[in-house]
């Protein structure tokens, strides 16, 4: 069973091949959120506890839960929507996409962190660390691979390069300012990133016009 | 290595992509509910234990793990049947497949409840909630994408889109009657999801006739 | 962005979609083999123990790792090389492999048995009959597939059906085998496994001559 | 749903299989780095125990995982950059595969000895020789594969067939130094591997010129 023969270039990792792992790592964090749930088993004492407070007393986490899947859905859709665009890789670019997976991956600890010490200033900190540092790196890739057309077709227009910048903007810019209002505001902080899907919902800073 | 150029659509999302996310979260889901079976080590103490009492003490477990990876196993049936007619996505059935993933996923903890929890009226509605949310999302994916052939190909006869609406209803209507069922008979409640596979064979709830 | 048209065939799930979900669990049951082997963290007092004695303590979760990893490869291989032949899928066939994936997803559980219960007959039974099952699956699938030339070419050949159903019956009698041999030498059960790949590297139950 | 014809080549498992449970073993193996830093809930007693020293305490474990994911990262890309050129399977090259994914699924637990274990020289040389024996796996893949052209395009060059094996041998080299190392300075091994990117990244180991 032979392959066609591909043209001999230098680097040789497709895009296809970074989607793959990407698409795994994805399925597997998001899948992984759950165990950040799992409850003392029934077996010895805990029958008599009534159940449905233990699950009332986890509703913190169940929210985490649901926040953190659609925000890892959330940077989903954007690597899939920067590998739309995205032709070639090279060796830089793929660096980037492997920090981007290990921050990735990194979620259910740091979402753990977070529904284990409710309202503390330095969870919510990690949290938003977490989120910042991958929005950042969201930016790095798109910004990377488009500047002067560098990893995309010549005939990309200049204007979806910027709007895409602009969207990668949003989840850096509210977990800065999550950090700073984790000082005051602990307990709140998670509401703000609800703002995220919003705000990408907006006109300029949707993916088209 | 270059990509041919695609098309410049404004929602780039395929539903390969959704497919492929899909089929890594459903593998991680059905594969974790192993977990739920795993039994204290047999390092200290436990080794004079009759072993095959401790399994014994698990049937209901084992009962619990076949039924669930069944239940999943339908569920990823039905998202490829209808993928198989779905050809075009847009931001509103990539969220509901966002929010399908979601209860997926949570799958393998309400599982564990389930299993730890025999007989509790709260854990079967816990269950059976679970289900009866997915099973509504999967309603909620065909109605949005067949409703005026808006996401699917409009030779799509009528007749093969209400066939799959009244399968979809199978498992929302069973979760329902187990929620009420779970307030005077808990302990028998897990057996009427075997009904499912069931009704879907018989002859109107079938793919094709 | 469409997909071309599909033909309207009733039953609609593709061997691709049963090759990527079952490559998934495969993937997921091989990797998770390695929580058999966590042990207790250094944090509280285990310092001073001597951290050799404990991995030589494990050394036969470590000969467990090994030989369950190549016994699930082997049948990752089979599925392949049955798929490769196995050209359409009806509702039976997918069933079949639904409850293949069962077993297979039961695997890192059964080892785990096997490996915290050493020498225990019910831990050689259970793990056994886990193989024998899987072995006898196996078995029905390649079977159905190919009776009448159900499910393949109408031009397989004759001789690599029956080909095929010989190699699937190897692990099925090791299995049974064992099942015997556990009342009498618990201890040594495991090490018969390996003569699986041994008797299917032999000439008549290679897959080709 | 027929798929075409394919050739009735005795070994049937092409090397997309082969790549295709590969990606998902190294997904599952990376994500999986991250149950390593999974900490005491906050549940009972730990709520007043300063979250900021919990996670200062675990640095170590950070620097591990951050290593682990791109020494990880690293073996995938090779293992990509090899398969680009293998264009056919046979059952020897099946085998080095499936002992190469073994050692890659080994990780998460070798990451989680040298993190519970720091500056010990046992859990420094288990670790070295965790990617010692995957290091020598990945030259023994491609120096089997190009051995007289045998799996490869008969046009692929000498030189980058050498090129590949020197690449190939700075883990191992680097891994049997840490071995050597670890009974003097078993704290300070760690750091070494990240001279691996960095060999890789000179002239004479870089893919191409």
């Amino acid at each position: 069973v032979d392959k066609p023969d591909r043209e001999d270039s230098g680097f040789t990792l497709t895009t296809g091949r970074i989607e793959a792992l990407a698409d795994g790592i994805f399925a597997i964090a998001m899948t992984l959120l759950v165990l950040n749930l799992i409850m003392p088993d029934g077996a010895a004492g805990v029958i008599d506890v009534k159940l449905h407070t233990l699950l009332a007393g986890q509703a913190h986490k169940f929210f985490n839960y649901i926040l953190t899947f659609m925000l890892l859905a959330i940077f989903w859709i954007v690597h899939h929507q920067q590998f739309h665009r995205i032709k070639r890789t090279d060796s830089r670019l793929l660096w980037i996409n492997i920090f981007i997976l290990m921050f990735v991956a990194l979620m259910p600890f740091s979402t753990d962190i977070v529904g284990n010490f409710t309202g503390s200033t330095t969870a919510e900190i990690f949290f938003a660390s977490n989120l910042l540092v991958l929005g950042l790196l969201f930016m790095a890739n798109w910004a990377y691979a488009t500047h002067n057309h560098r990893l995309v077709s010549p005939d990309l227009d200049k204007e979806m390069i910027i709007r895409g910048l602009r969207r990668n903007m949003v989840m850096p810019v509210i977990s800065a300012i999550v950090i700073v209002l984790a000082f005051f505001i602990p307990q709140w902080c998670l509401w703000l990133y609800l703002l995220s899907p919003i705000i990408q919902s907006l006109r300029p800073f949707r993916h088209s016009s």
